[in-house]
């Protein structure tokens, strides 16, 4: 199993056997995310910003608008990103010990900006197909205008580390006979009823996304 | 309806017809929120961590133990936290005009840590009460040793802003003829088959958290 190289910046301090820096529990988190958080210096404050996301080899891409204040700032500095999936409440028989249940990365680096037209092409396509597998070739291509307003960033996985809890309470031994019910909650991301165009109706049905089969 | 006061950096430069700074939006967001993702400089670094979070009032309540760098960090220094709701794959007949359905809020200022033990342990109930309505009468109270181990952080929601997407694809005249699937897959986050403790079976069942309810 291949490991990330790891920095100060990843070591795990707080309860530090939920850290993983083995390169499949990260890809796999990333894989399992529609939407990453991006923490970022710009203008004298720090900025927590929401971006959809999607992994190409060993790399973490995100993409926005030619203007958009994020996208210019991740191509000038570094950054950090957060990927956070909620698996399950974890409800012990005393407040202290609840806890949650979940799987998330964090990412320390530069992002690069793609400009080879070819490159940026091949990088939408694939964000497509991570939303909804098959669907890029269904759909009408972007033309030479919308790939030039576009920006595609890519970060390196080389600074990467994963946090994972699972599994039920951890409750004191004096307290187990307390009568209140403990356990899992799990939680998972679920499709709804699909909401089709009115004129869609009779077309290919979509693809739901792979992280949405769990 | 009350209006957060909003700064230069709760304006919505992108899309601003997305945005929102009214109080009973950002509270909602909050409110259907079990995780929050906050960003701060420690070390010289950029960090963005997630952590479960609750509101009280004008406030967003985090916690953590005491030795957790990250409480230190923001005890010391000001952050941006950001709460996501992904609601929605928007799919689109071109690729240029996918899109999600979301709601996110952005709050920025400084973390201050309660101290009191009579306001932590109210802090801690509101927390426990947000997982699991009613709970925090059933489960034995924080003891005074939890309590001092565990730090509670408060930030007002005075300068926060929120962004929300909601509707269908927008797509150009010209691509409404391809014939692809074009919609909205909702997404939820949903509970599954609880998973009880194995003595905790015959107990009072969990009372599910308001907001996988909706």
């Amino acid at each position: 199993m291949s490991t990330q190289s790891s920095s100060p910046r990843t070591e795990i301090h707080r309860l530090p056997q939920r850290g993983h820096h083995d390169q499949a529990t990260i890809h796999a988190i990333i894989d399992d995310a529609l939407v990453c958080h991006v923490a970022f210096n710009q203008g004298g404050s720090v900025h927590c910003l929401p971006t959809a996301c999607w992994r190409s080899g060993d790399a973490l891409y995100i993409h926005g608008a030619n203007n958009s204040r994020m996208a210019q700032a991740l191509a000038a500095g570094e950054c950090s990103v957060c990927i956070t999936h909620l698996d399950g409440l974890v409800l012990a028989r005393s407040a202290f010990h609840h806890s949650m249940n979940y799987r998330s990365a964090v990412i320390y680096g530069q992002f690069c900006e793609i400009t080879d037209p070819d490159a940026k092409r091949a990088a939408l396509n694939a964000f497509v197909e991570h939303v909804s597998p098959g669907r890029s070739a269904l759909v009408r291509a972007p033309s030479r205008a919308e790939l030039a307003g576009t920006r595609v960033l890519h970060i390196p996985l080389s600074e990467a580390v994963a946090k994972v809890r699972e599994g039920g309470p951890k409750d004191d031994d004096d307290d187990l006979a307390i009568p209140v019910w403990a356990g899992v909650i799990p939680v998972t991301l679920q499709p709804g009823e699909l909401q089709p165009e009115a004129d869609s109706g009779t077309r290919l049905p979509a693809t739901l996304p792979g992280v949405l089969k769990r």
